[in-house]
């Protein structure tokens, strides 16, 4: 089947599997190896993450970020509670009540942002709100990081944030499908960004970075990890041959690609904003801090990029997005500058 | 990392990728793709299940055999009803819980067996049984094709259990997680045993046929279907990335990969139990009709077995299992009869 | 123990129980009787609903108002539908996920409201923003009569928000956990308020209405009634000796101590809304349809009610609210007014 | 409407209100109250449970023994748990999944009894057969004391069971619905046959003890009962007039009348069943221990007491159950008596 080039930059879920990840899938198939993650290649891939993070944290391999999400949330509270993020959160906004799924019935709590960007004001506001038995308790609070419009939280907000939830007896819950871009983002560890910012658990994202699918819950607190894994066998996520969900996790940790591949989305990104910055009616809906752009432009231009067959989605304050994946290739990003340079130069 | 080949036929999850699997997700592997099944692949898959039942049956693609179950037994009933199997089904036995987590409270009502079949006199003793509303109402009955022993139900069979649901108002459930298996060894065609003996949903495993993962819910009723796509995103089992769940399936299926697997594994099996038969001291537990053969052996032998490197369960009825894979290695089948030739013997 | 008259319009939950319904229960208490409800006094409860709503429904009596809506949101959608309400229903802002827990995770979709109520308009909005996978999908809407602020629908609202539904394919669900006020109100028939405008189940509240306990889902589409018997006793609201149950109903219907309990809360709300208006620096937030009356008024005047030992509840819009219960007593009605002009007088 | 004698011994659920319950609710039903447990009368219930156990319980108040058992356990256990019970436990047999569904899926795993008592060894049996992931981890055991043959565990069996729990790493609950019966028939203190056994959370029953419904949740280790009252709120179980639901606990506990009733019931058993012991063809299926007595008879003796219009239940073990409710008239028992002596003498 022949692949659709003027889908790259449409979504880094259209992506395909980079070659780490690939040769490890190729390495790990064979012969026999026990089921269920009683094998080595799972062993080892928990081992990267543990020298990844500079901790003895636990890590479960989940399918999708759907579960890895929803399974981490239902871990860190009752159905009874409640969890505060943003309004523009994914887990709220295109998960179709997952976390209300697995949690059978915690409720989201969700505060108006701008940017998809939580602050401790808005969290202690909600946390407060309501203390009757009424009304679910809160007792998490999930971040996307970078946000859906990618933004990148910085450490000092992270730990402002952190202290809050500390404060407030809520875990922290960092939803992560683009971990790795924020990481490229702000040049530190993923130490820093996580447990050393009062990060409780991660959803790690495997899939957008480059793999075929898969996602790592990794625990911080060690106690909030008991019987976690009954918690995935339960819900459909334990991987019968699970070395072909570990394995890639080999390939991307130990080669580095996890941040390669993100540092390329991200240069992809920003050389296309500072390319269309200034074009006449264009303008970045969001500051560019991983690998998206968000740019609201007139309905005409947009209709024009797609005549000329660039997909790309609006759902998130009516701008056209712009995702760059691992693979997102230089020679295509220039075509759509020059295409929408003239098309922004025609309506002006 | 190296494999070990005494492990060939502890399960066939303990199996690789076979080779018109992995070439299908290395011929999806290009370039960009539309997310969450709606890239070429997931379609070609879909029809392909179209043309092997030979009907328009509705096709949805989960991770793996939990969740595959799991869900469609949720589709089959509400939380008040109960679920009617064999003791020994994988889904009452093996799967913590995840029918009843899946549908929020179904219950499993299990009969008795002696090789884990059912039979329409069990079924309507545990459909009549109770009729008040202090106990959930049976609506489901769930089966294994072939059984957790390695049994196959004949269509003659299949057809009186599905007589026996329709007269109950019961749905009939076939838990195929070696599908192909019991395909080959009755030498029939899928539709026969399917939806023309009365098969209302099947789930068919791609896991232990060969591929790296996944499994095929199937709805010969396509009413049954309805708002089914949406269970499975809430529940965690849509893939981001559907390409590469699918496109093994294209892989499999139009290849025929699929039944010379797994007549591959049942002629192992076949010849293993053959060569076995009549050993001092060794027999088989169940009729070996797919690819496993049940063998109760003095606790020496099987010692003896072990300490030669060979791994087995002993799980269901005290008895070795040995299981043969789609890519079982006769060499080593001899290898292993020659073992237990030896030992049968010293143990006499 | 001494009971607190200042508490007189805090909440009709404060109220006790009335003569007829406490007559209904001594006459019950008599021998023995069979349990689960499959006694006299259930039968004919459900009979004296039907002659009331003059039509065949299905009629289940639960503990409270939570269960009632909750159980009945969950048999009209499955967990991964949505549900439609306005933003101040009960059933989002106090019922602690009730709903969510009850359907295993059917998500409420809110509509943002002056008064809580909803219009076609915004159901239609709501029910046609998102058709992809990633949302669960609007299966029901959900209306308060008379609203949490006290307005009634009139009966062309109604009929229009059921229009409206049925072209969207939603099934219409009605709380009317003081649906006693709305009937008297309107001074039209409950069957005229429910299934002839097209509500297809009813929680009829009974609790506020004079009763100890108990609300009754009425469902006016029998189908949708299927096995809800079963979902009532799995969920803990089958009450053993339900004949203390069904019986108030007797009481209250068959004398008709409903309306006439309803209208006399009504009554008084109009007499103290009457009696205040105009007031300076009192202002009431909304239309005063039913029992209720809530008002805006100097943070000093709230003081004064309170010092003089009034309670009221300030949690919609910041205004104080006051509920006249079935037994309201018209003197301290008239005390209230006095001292609410004395103390706005001293304010102004 | 009539009330039917001749179903004085078929449950006692059957059974009415007793005065010392009817007399605090009548007590009760004066003016306002606040609503949600806040009042004066749900504060002195819950002190009357400390006084009664002697120690500082937790309590909450439950509408029937469904919800009451299912909150505990649920609160117990995580939904990838499991609760080990007795076949013939009401909490696997007559409650139509309640438990599963409360916890979002813990599965009951039954131990096969002769009469409904578990042992240590069952325990240890069921609690250690399986470690693996594949199967819900045990957490709780449930025992019912009395048991549903009416047989109490005695304190030395009680210590064992929960000294096996407490070495196993599971919590222990106590299923009460007549908990009084069992209480009478040991003559020890409630705190003795709890919480000085050993027993983690107890549930109370009411409603057969004399009350027209509640049960009583007591938590002896105060931290098992964290945030259970949102846990009830979410569930429907917090009752918005809840005084009606706490005075007559009042009721009992200050008068005593929980144990007289309780004792009554015990002594009208005992007295039956000494009076038809050596009865041609009649004998007790299990020791009578409580209120119940269950007889095995020849068909037609049962036949014949039926068609002298008595009602009885032969739903455990083929025999006939009879039923001795806190208001059993000794003069009926007599009828019944010289009925069943009738009857036994003509078949023989």
């Amino acid at each position: 089947m022949r692949h659709d080039d003027s889908q790259q930059f449409a979504s880094d879920n259209y992506s395909g599997i980079c070659p780490e990840a690939w040769g490890a899938m190729e390495a790990a198939n064979r012969g026999h190896a026990p089921a269920y993650g009683e094998d080595a290649w799972t062993a080892r891939a928990a081992d990267a993450f543990r020298d990844l993070f500079e901790t003895e944290c636990e890590v479960f391999f989940a399918f999708n970020g759907t579960a890895a999400n929803a399974l981490a949330l239902a871990a860190l509270c009752q159905s009874y509670h409640s969890v505060i993020c943003a309004d523009s959160a994914h887990v709220e906004t295109d998960e179709c009540g997952a976390p209300e799924f697995f949690s059978n019935g915690s409720k989201l709590l969700t505060v108006r942002t701008e940017g998809g960007k939580l602050t401790p004001e808005a969290i202690r506001g909600l946390a407060q709100n309501r203390s009757d038995i009424h009304f679910p308790r809160p007792r998490v609070v999930t971040i996307t990081q970078p946000t859906e419009t990618g933004q990148v939280y910085s450490l000092a907000e992270l730990r402002a944030l952190s202290a809050t939830c500390r404060e407030l007896g809520l875990a922290l819950h960092m939803d992560g499908s683009r971990f790795a871009n924020a990481c490229a983002s702000l040049g530190c560890s993923p130490a820093d960004m996580t447990w050393r910012s009062g990060v409780d658990v991660l959803c790690f994202g495997g899939t957008k970075n480059g793999m075929h699918a898969g996602e790592a819950v990794v625990f911080f607190d060690r106690k909030l990890a008991e019987d976690f894994g009954y918690r995935c066998k339960q819900a459909g996520q334990l991987a019968s041959k699970m070395r072909f969900l570990a394995a890639p996790w080999v390939g991307m940790l130990e080669s580095g690609a996890w941040l390669r591949n993100a540092a390329h989305g991200n240069a992809c990104a920003r050389h296309f904003a500072d390319s269309v910055a200034g074009l006449p009616g264009v303008r970045a809906l969001f500051p560019v801090e991983a690998n998206a752009v968000f740019l609201t432009m007139p309905a005409a231009t947009m209709e024009g990029l797609r005549a000329r067959g660039w997909r790309f989605y609006t759902f998130i304050g009516g701008g056209a997005r712009f995702m760059f994946a691992w693979d997102a290739r230089p020679e295509r990003v220039d075509e759509l500058v020059r295409d929408l340079r003239t098309l922004a130069a025609a309506a002006a």
